[in-house]
């Protein structure tokens, strides 16, 4: 199997680091507008073709798969160019720059029979799989809320808001843990940072209420002056801790909770809590995205659909729809 | 001056505690309704009366204030009464059940010509001050946002949801460092621990959005596993992380920031980053309450009024009413 | 049975206060020499005796128990007079200022048949009590080390330096975890705050070999910006983290270890690592000083034996004279 | 200038990555005697001369300068031959086996007229450069102590102990930091893990005793289940946290101390704590690694003397040998 990798700014080295890394698979073509950047291909991998337009490698036959790491707006264009050109693609989250755009391009590859994958790295993690692990075995029990916080002071994008920037990890790592529809989506910002009519929301909070009374909540933040990617899943059972940064031990699980009893003699309501051991299991320690492009690879050898298929990526894109127009209305809640 | 407490339940030791240890004042009585807590008082004060009803106190003629440690929904009545029967007050947080009760208070400790102050105790904290100190010199520059997290495995109350619980802490001291007027409040949140009808929100979110753009938020919460008491403070610049729980380090300034420039030349948006040093204040280790107790003193003997009066408990109650209000009607913006 | 409490000053007023909410025993006196302190007491004990001399409560005869909580060089003479008094005796660490003073007070406690407990709190506490219940069931494996850092910035003491200030609750933890003889002891010191004469060490390690090869190793430190309290007790099956200021989760076990093994074929030296999963067992969060206090009490009434008698005193004791020792020879291996 | 690596095992690749960025220097060549590495090195730069015999780069006439990545064992004998061969000379630390060696080679540079430089990575730190020149411009005061951790589930390595693996970063930045002479050097340890006569230390303890009094104190574990990487450095007028693995944070100076002072009047010692602000300085972020080979660069270049020279590279080798010895001598004090 032969890869192209479409653009080489922020993400696409790592893309083209893993794929030139991948037994099964030969990077053969890197593209990007930037001069600059094509010399730093060439020099890291001379027998890799450095040109300046994707749409060269969409064209090219000796290619069967693109890594498309462009800015959004171009991911529909180029992925649909490339599924009907007969190309696997693999794009940067989030997927499109809209819904229907997505359900598109998943229309689109299944007409084309090409796997279709967006690269939502987290889900790939050791400890996002710990977790989705746990849930699956019963062990947390119901849950009750997932409360996210992903700040830092963070690199200001020209054409993102921080919604679009760093929700989708979260959108991505809910959609895979939390086995219910979002029906309600709501999200407050401000946009202290501006200038001259450019005014991206640099913090914002977003509500996701799903069917069954789940509560998912985000603080995102590109002004913190410390840096926190930790989630608390709270469930029946026991309530998870995730930590991103805390390499040793992300997952730990507390075996805490509170439950509401009925005293039948004296007909009172009592609250009983239990507070037991603490543990955090092993988590397979692989870099997550060596294990995405490892899974691309496998499913275009295989034919297989990839975890985070378009679909999965089509449910991003739809939570990051509602939460802009929330965040446009003030507040007002909102849902596809 | 001599003073009573009404209520020896959570709360109310810890009034009693420094009003005995307070040389300006002499604690006189204290009431409860318990018999085995007035045993308590009567063991570790042998001078103190130990009465269960609180309107003896509020009828003794060698009692000059009373400080009223009660559920929240008997402050208003309590307050009153004590008013009328001229005695100085000091109510526990929140200052009362409804707004308009925190408005009659006030004029009525205005008509008797006393002190009416609530027990915002954070506000006293040598941390709060400090922060307070560095707005008012203009170090921090201009604030953009205010973001609290205040969760633990929390104490379920009978009658108040997370709310009404641990809101007004935050509130208190937003009030205190923002002088700005609060114009959209909304909250959600989720009550998984429920019980016979009994079911009291255990999560919330609450956002404040004030006049001048800056976006306060709060992340109450009974079910963490872990205890957080934590709240950033972003402003143009400089940024503080103030953390209770550091009792070391818990006002902690980092010269961080971001700046949004023209560069005249090519016509472009420039976005600049600071990162400079961070440093961390002495602040006043003094125990807040002891602070708090010892100004209610000073402000019934000089007559002067103190910092957390009856207009800065209505503030609070405002904002719980309008919180309350949006978490019952799904979020939607409310303000009184 | 009753108890007196001789001594108000740093740690007195925590014997007494427990000694007074203890059920089985009642709290008959208190002796300080200090005529503050006296007043203190008679405020918050108003039907305690409050005396200025020990001998009162020695000569006592409504007294059938005294906590001895004076400065260390009085320790001997006054548990001496007392179980020649016939009381039962309770002395804060460290026991006595020499081994062969320990070793009368053992000896005349049997001869007069009266309990002789140390205070070594520690050794009453949750998290120490855990992590023995581990060795003893054998999930630790074999013991390799014992590290302990005990640093802030400590109260300098006039007639103490910083080894016997907080060695013995470390040298209490480890003769109460490792079933295994010392055989060296060496220190060494630093004493860069002094004055005229006065030049107490501030800083000091000590190491202590035990018998099977097992190393402990202690670093105390009076001019630390930092709070430490932590042991790293490394063992061939586990290794536990104890972190005192953790209140949370202050036992940690992590699965992690290393074995060498030969690879039989090619004739090599392998070593194999384990990285398993770490916990946090619940543990008694009852507070040590009332747990000792009442193990005192019980011990009086029954004639059964403490965990912390007279020998595990005269053990503190002599590895506290032996690393004092290395400590004046500049660090030379000493042991009684 | 062009430069060759000996050694592509856990360092070489770090320094092959840096030399190939530096624009002032080119890689021309590196040898290792694994012919899989050597495939490594083709795929990674394949312009690169990857050769099995470090000897070829010696004789090579188009080599300027070599970096010696080799085991210790080797690094005087390379060393040698590269001088005589007229090269420049970056070796890894330790710098040699023994002081001797390294005394033959500073002499053997100096007469060829070659820089010798040691690889001492962490002198070059924003950190370590950001104390030093605290200490220079007077801030911190007199030293009082340097105490180091530097623990985790370490490597063995087979022909090294712990001390010879960790304490050389230790030494190197003692002394960078500290201008006086080391008088005494002491060591105790473990070898738990051990095999057919194969035991290296895996735990020392550590002193190094200053003419003035400063006390050095390393702990070194490559059996700790937890990794930490800092030195606290005390000193009269404040106290410094050094703490490698903070990122953001790595320096935090705390204005705190403690002074005697005589009381004229009362003739009596009174202790003076002082508790300010703390407060943590930007660092430069720059790796140190890429510093120490542009400045080897520089060195070459320029003919100044790096400052990790043969006579730091001396200094650490001499702290090794004294404190081997001392731990073969369980714990007798040695230095050379």
């Amino acid at each position: 199997m032969r890869i192209g990798v479409i653009g080489y700014g922020y993400w696409g080295p790592n893309l083209a680091r893993h794929f030139a890394q991948i037994h099964e698979c030969q990077l053969v073509a890197v593209a990007d507008s930037d001069e600059g950047r094509l010399e730093q291909i060439r020099r890291r991998y001379p027998t890799v073709r450095a040109v300046a337009r994707g749409e060269e490698l969409i064209d090219a036959n000796d290619i069967d798969a693109l890594a498309i790491a462009t800015p959004i707006s171009t991911h529909y264009a180029l992925a649909r160019e490339a599924l009907l050109g007969r190309k696997h693609v693999l794009i940067e989250k989030p997927m499109t720059a809209t819904a229907s755009q997505s359900q598109e391009l998943i229309a689109l590859a299944e007409e084309q029979d090409k796997v279709l994958m967006v690269d939502h790295t987290f889900v790939y993690s050791g400890a996002v799989r710990k977790i989705r692990e746990l849930i699956e075995a019963g062990e947390l029990g119901q849950i009750y809320y997932y409360d996210a916080v992903r700040i830092n002071l963070g690199l200001f994008q020209r054409d993102l808001n921080v919604l679009w920037d760093l929700a989708p990890h979260d959108f991505s790592i809910m959609s895979y843990l939390i086995d219910q529809a979002p029906v309600a989506v709501s999200a407050v910002g401000a946009a202290p940072i501006r200038r001259d009519g450019w005014k991206p929301e640099s913090i914002a909070y977003v509500t996701v209420e799903y069917n069954d009374g789940t509560l998912g909540h985000l603080h995102l933040n590109w002004l913190s002056p410390v840096k926190i990617r930790r989630a608390l899943i709270g469930a029946s059972q026991k309530i998870v801790v995730y930590d991103h940064l805390d390499t040793d031990n992300p997952v730990k699980i507390f075996d805490k909770g509170v439950e509401a009893v009925t005293d039948e003699h004296r007909r009172r309501i009592l609250v009983r809590y239990r507070t037991g051991d603490m543990y955090a299991p092993k988590v397979d320690q692989t870099e997550a995205l060596e294990l995405a492009c490892k899974d691309f690879v496998a499913c275009v050898c295989t034919g297989r659909r990839p975890v985070t298929d378009g679909w999965a990526g089509l449910r991003v894109v739809q939570l990051l729809e509602a939460a802009q127009r929330s965040l446009e209305a003030k507040g007002k809640t909102a849902l596809s």
